[in-house]
């Protein structure tokens, strides 16, 4: 999972829904994609290929949430063909870097034969954390689709802004995308834990 | 390998040797550590202990170097006992998430059966890159110990600072260990890789 503080695993008033497909105009795309001042250059518009993949997403968080694990769904798309899909497997492996997006760039990896990605897109429901947010770095990904942003651990916008600094590879990042689908599955997983 | 440019793997400005054991007293320590002003806070006194698992580090990075990989070794102790063993296989795994770190962290949770690593210090040749920084935070290890400074792509202190923004775990960390060493093998690496 995210390393998401339990208590606030992200924050509503970063991340906006988007509900519809939007229209081939970029400003009008945009600006219903819930951009923020924030990251205006980074943004790309979503498209109803994007939104099919990030339903995709979010029915392998759905996954995550049946097994008790922190609910994030990840997936990769090549040239319009899902070549990855992989949901958080930390408490079930044992293991902390198995986050929904690491699992899916090394399916993805072993599914091209290499370590680069190419003409790939990562979809996953929340922001990406530091290190896979730094593993989307490594496999040069060139665009990035998430769903909630997520104010303590996110990198692309909300704890800080990886396509800021001097890392040598930049991917295009368009956040916000089902976002309201997305937190809804996180805030709920998260209200069954406390009461337990 | 980290994602280093491969024509600038570290800074030579920012990385100083430590070529001895260092006297008790923190501030003497420090001094040789090689500290710099930017992080005086978070770096803890170089022991005996530290040299020698910096030096297996430095091995399993000579390892790499001879499989052709960027030269980056790690290793990870728990209680003056060594959990976890790894160089950079990014290259002959073809996998883009296969660092040094990361394969140590994943070899250390398998060891202690679980996604956290109390009391451990992870040993590394080179500053950590974000997806490495990253996985160190996921595991909550509490030490790092690393060799050369990575100005590009170096995470705790050089590209960012992960210990300066809002994530849940803050490493304490101890960089420019046996830096002139870790470097040189860096160096001699890609000078080979220009050549050819």
């Amino acid at each position: 999972m995210k390393s998401l503080t339990e208590k606030t695993p992200c924050s509503g008033e970063e991340a906006e829904a988007v509900t519809a497909a939007l229209p081939e105009n970029d400003d009008a795309a945009k600006t219903a994609a819930g951009m923020t001042d924030r990251e205006p250059a980074r943004q790309t518009a979503v498209t109803e290929e994007d939104l099919a993949y990030m339903r995709e997403a979010l029915r392998l968080a759905q996954e995550a949430a049946e097994a008790d694990e922190a609910p994030v769904g990840a997936c990769i798309v090549q040239n319009g063909r899902l070549i990855a899909a992989a949901r958080n497997r930390r408490e079930s492996d044992k293991c902390a870097t198995h986050h929904a997006e690491i699992l899916a760039i090394e399916e993805a990896c072993r599914t091209l034969g290499g370590w680069r990605l190419p003409g790939c897109t990562l979809y996953v429901t929340l922001e990406p954390c530091p290190m896979c947010g730094g593993a989307i770095v490594n496999a040069r990904i060139p665009r990035v689709v998430f769903g909630a942003y997520d104010e303590k651990a996110g990198v692309f916008g909300s704890a800080t802004d990886f396509n800021a600094l001097t890392f040598n590879h930049k991917p295009a990042v368009t956040g916000g995308v089902l976002a309201e689908e997305s937190r809804a599955i996180l805030s709920a997983y998260f209200k069954g834990k406390r009461k337990n």
